[in-house]
């Protein structure tokens, strides 16, 4: 768990990071519906949540720097007590409560916020707020803004709307320890899951039993929810990137590729492990699935501060070509073919991503145009992969067979901490596991 | 799995309901944001699939009984095959498979779309839709109208919009054999859930641990999502009606409290079971479930075709109040319980719902303000209780308590079939459930 | 001015055309801003005022046949007096005296509007409205509509949305003897500006002041606004259909068009004359207005009950282009010619159009298809014209010459009566005219 | 006219006031229906008139300052040439002229407008634009914004969105010598106006006849709508501040209250008169009206840089309480009713306001919460007024007189110039100017 402590020092960052005279107006999630009457789990903005640590909806944060308050100013807009909607749908903290919780200046009932919004907006030079991010949201904005100008004598709208992300995602793109230490958690929590389904694996069992092994050991840690819809490709399946449909049975001799991950405390893993659905490899599988453990491997011992995520990517392009060279799917030279951007055709997606709050995280990848180097605190994904269609020009004994394998990584002050090494990736060690629960 | 025949015969039944020279327009539902670039899985719009099946989002049905296409007109609008896209995102139907596979007089893509609308809709008398369920899909139908009303010599728009729901709801509410068939699979695999969640409850284990039991044997299934937010509350939380925080841990002495039902096929299942956590039920609690055991099953036997929901409703009033009345939770007589409504502090909800799609499930409950009686085919859902909260002002044993007892019910010819037998709710079956997983 | 008999006698004949359990909403226009803090001139509604009369903004007509209410029923719902905003913006009627002068059985103020839909809209069988007329009127009639449906036990909302329009403007394209006579005026009044406007005319003065000329003499007679934007095209500009820049200065030469009708008590006039700067028809200008003139007399004399719109343009059509051959303008036989559609380059628009509440007044011109004949009570212009611009392939001499003739009739059990017949339209006449003012 | 290098010169003072890398967004105003398929007379958006002096709807300009376009940048997106709609509508500029007129660097069509939007944000720092004043614009900027965003390395969005209007609005507030040479010109227009009405005016005529003798006499000067809606007050309705119906009777002994000017070039005149229907003040009217002339007069005296408008509203108000105490129409002495702010009951407005492009022009009135000193090239009204309606309790004579006195005046180094001298105050003036006409 995140502490209060640190919830705070995160505000204090983005206000020290606010022009003078500013207010930040961060609003959380609402709720969603799924059919009906029914709604899906609630799921908090992440922005909001990295603020607060607070898991209702339709709540609102707003900090300020303005002199007027003092050192600063935190207010929060949350929804009101109400008996009758707590029997019927759960107990809120509710305003009083929340001063304490998260050290308030103020704390207003969801019906005050309008007032509220008046109130900490006017006489601000500046204002905060992702405009443009929900519909709703900036609505409410824009109309606060323009009641404000139209004070009878004189504007107290603030003149300039800043982005509030490229701050706050700036500082979400370094994890701090406790971050670090709670990604660790959600990558230990899916390394078990994967472990798990490489056991269930057989033959004659379907994808969607093999998502439900995974989530099963998400959800017993407490991690209610995967971090995105989990991957469950068996065979050609695996050639389908973001493939979640997973409801074909696995036939002998199929490889299958599992790509899931757990949210744990609001925090993203992101693993993907491919292993034979009989529990060993063919040679063919076996051949492809090497070039890719080596580029994987080989890209993990490279990382540093310093490096960027694109010489790495060039890096696994270097080995994935050389591998697919020497194995006849590829023809022509290694130069060629690095030159003509032919093992795009297998491999047709980036290294890797940020990974944080959300599994494809925020921060931008350049800065003015160029690469920009890793850091300690960055957590990121090394997910080489080939894919060889069943419509694919190549030799027959490689079609349909799809590999990704993926870690999650922190930089750190020399290399990088692997948060998932907890699964195997070794073919011997993916065959010993499975051959045990065979036995 | 309801067959292509019933979907078409259903899409006739409308359409046979329709005034002559009609056109239905029903849009499927679309991909829902969860955070950044994540989506929560797809649940299909409820009035799509009854009549398609179809598991695809953005995609428009569209039906016609004008003479001009003879017979009848069968269309849809689907999302376009891109190989870029479905190698990212997964498969996709395509129009000219969805042609065979609807048995459709026409076939667009999902870019056609304001064409396909034109098209059927103009120089019809009614164009019947579900205005005002869904604003986006509100703009579309409008903007077409407007371009049919602009026509240079004379408006080609319907005259009449006729809300599409009243006729399609009133169809839904009565289950055909099929849908019974799978109803009772949601109830089967729901109910192996439930007595799985028994055997795995015990003090010190949390409440969403047994929430992951349930799921996972539901996936197992096939049914990967429930129908609705699974509740589990352990002691006072049983008393929170909706309560799907589920973070609690269970306690020595706490009665469980557990509504849950899978979604099998599209069609919900709604089990709700209250069972203590250490396998054996106090003086206490075995004196208040008993006495909604006793209404519940008391309600179970009086259904049948011609009695109506109130009338069952009052039925369980009055052997709840004349239980609480006995135990001394209410003071006074029954008769003066009844006439005040006491008992509404401890039973604060209805009888039950329709259950079907949707796990409060389409159709009216009143026919011109009077209640409708029961009739063969429809699902409902009995489920009493009695909640005490801590801060209520009864004997003290009695606080924390919170009991419901729910199965589901297809009325028959002559009385109900319960579709979720399989779960024990007697207390001495429970114990002995509950004793096994100890031994 | 239309009695309060009339209004009522439509109300009743709109009701009768409803289907029984049917209430009709009737929303009246809003202010429209034209910048900052200041609107245009405000113009009610069409259908509104058709059907009351009320000049206010904001309002609503209610309208039902539901027996509920006894033989029918009647509401509006009106700005609310308040003395501020009286002092500041003028005098409003209010509830109370809307009841009287409106013979409602209800009134209510504009704050109670979402009260007064829902209870007039419940329960109905039919709902009379025009949807996608505007969008904040949707919304508010969407919203009322989506309350009534989520009724706990039963949707109380109206099952089909009739289209108010279709009724309405076939009510509408029918004049009434006291419509005829307000139009009538509204015609005279324009005759006297256009004749005004040919008497101020001359070489050197610019198309706005003729537009000055035109306006003042209507709103001398209370028609404060003009029915369409005022077109004053002298040379080359009247070859431009709809030109309303009126800022060029009149050439000695110049044939100058103007096209304008006064708007009075809400009904307009529509007028268009075609005339020399300098008082005198060049030899060429003769030539092409004969042709015109002769064109528009020849269609008024065979316009009666029967004859359709279509008839009668192709008579224009044939007379100009029998006219056009004759000049040399088109080159080969009138057969040829007429077959080819060459005169659409110098005749491009129809030869006139429905007039009423709004210049190009509603109705369908065409009734499944076919086109529709004339009928007495109908008004229609007549508009015949030749636009021969700079760049086009004919002798020089005709080169920026535009004519069009323009007056409106109103059928009668015979044949028409002209409502504009005052302004002259002869040469020798317009020349007579011009030369008195010129003496 | 303005000249085309004073409009570059704005631009150049608006960019040189922005931060460095930034883009201005200003877009045009569209056309507004008035009813069915007819639409008011176009009004420029005042912002872009300002900056532009271009007289078509649905442009945008754009403007920026970022080094990659060398000293600065200057681009337009305005309708496309259209042969069809320019004979059916009216010339156009088209892109390809407006290069050369607007001395641009680029210029595009309105399909185009995403692109040069898109193209001219991207990789700005800053983006100044009027958020919140037009909901379509709002969206298409919106949209722009999470384009730029989406770009899949690094966000090229601008991160500060700053208020256009602010620096706009003080450019505005200070006019021009050319800027005070067309208001003066719309004063001497709206002189003239004012001077024939009263000439004019008689008792039995309507009040809608004095405004068509003002608007005639606006429109011939080339000034085709008035700068705001003509009011026309006679006997109590001019106690009504702004009444626009002008529908009465005129009747002997009424004072007719004239609040009117014109709108020249896009600058507004605003000039109220108060004069008898027949000619001759009666006693009680001329006590009244030398009360407030006296303050109207004293008032002018006062003004020149420094002053600020609260201490010229002070002032009126003593004037006016002073005449109302020693007329018996206030009761008590001029010092209580100071205190008490009773005059407020007969002088219920302001003493005047901002005047340019806008009626109420735009400017703020204070600064940092104090009120603002005038300042050489302001222009401002100058307008006391004393307002008896027919229900205050007064002496019985001067029930029903409402008077107000409004010139436009500009600040000069020493004092005021007025812009509306032309028209006659004076009591004597008026009578005999009246007179005149009545010879």
């Amino acid at each position: 768990m995140i502490s209060a402590q640190e919830f705070i020092a995160r505000q204090d960052r983005l206000l020290a990071q606010c022009k003078p005279n500013s207010v930040c107006i961060v609003p959380a999630a609402g709720m969603v519906t799924r059919s009906r009457d029914t709604e899906y789990t609630f799921r908090q903005d992440s922005d909001f949540w990295y603020l607060t640590g607070f898991e209702e909806p339709n709540a609102w944060l707003i900090l300020s720097n303005h002199p007027r308050y003092g050192e600063s100013y935190r207010a929060m807009v949350v929804q009101e007590k109400d008996k009758s909607a707590e029997i019927w749908h759960g107990k809120r903290l509710g305003a009083e409560a929340a001063l304490a919780r998260f050290s308030l200046d103020e704390a207003f009932e969801l019906q005050e916020l309008e007032e509220a919004l008046l109130a900490s907006i006017q006489g601000q030079d500046n204002v905060y707020f992702s405009l443009g991010h929900k519909k709703d949201n900036d609505l409410l904005f824009t109309e606060a803004l323009n009641t404000l100008r139209d004070a009878p004598k004189e504007s107290l709208a603030p003149r300039a709307i800043h982005d509030l992300q490229p701050i706050l995602h700036e500082m979400r793109l370094f994890k701090s320890a406790c971050e670090v230490a709670m990604m660790k958690a959600a990558g230990e929590i899916s390394a078990r899951a994967h472990k798990r389904a490489m056991q269930f694996a057989a033959p004659g069992c379907y994808e969607y039993q093999l998502e439900a092994e995974i989530h099963h050991e998400f959800a017993m840690a407490g991690a209610r929810s995967p971090a995105y819809s989990t991957i469950v490709g068996s065979g050609d399946n695996a050639c389908i990137l973001h493939y979640t449909q997973n409801n074909a049975q696995v036939n002998d001799g199929d490889l299958i590729l599992i790509d899931a991950g757990a949210e744990y405390q609001g925090y993203a893993a992101d693993i993907t492990r491919t292993f034979p659905a009989n529990g060993k490899f063919s040679h063919a599988q076996r051949e492809i699935y090497t070039v890719v453990l080596k580029a994987q491997k080989s890209v993990l011992d490279m990382l540093a501060p310093g490096v960027t995520l694109s010489q790495a990517m060039l890096h696994s392009v270097e080995i994935i070509t050389q591998g697919l060279v020497d194995l006849g799917v590829l023809e022509g030279s290694v130069a060629e073919n690095l030159e003509n951007e032919t093992w795009r055709q297998f491999y047709m997606h980036g290294l890797g991503h940020y990974l944080g709050l959300d599994v494809h995280d925020v921060g931008n990848y350049k800065i003015d145009g160029e690469d920009r180097p890793l850091k300690p605190g960055m957590v990121i994904t090394v997910e080489p992969g080939i894919y060889i269609s069943q419509d694919s020009n190549v030799p027959e004994k490689y079609k349909g067979i799809g590999v990704r394998i993926e870690d999650d990584v922190v930089i750190t002050a020399t290399g990088v901490d692997i948060l998932t090494a907890d699964v195997p990736k070794d073919i011997d060690e993916i065959e010993a596991l499975m051959a045990e629960s065979r036995a």
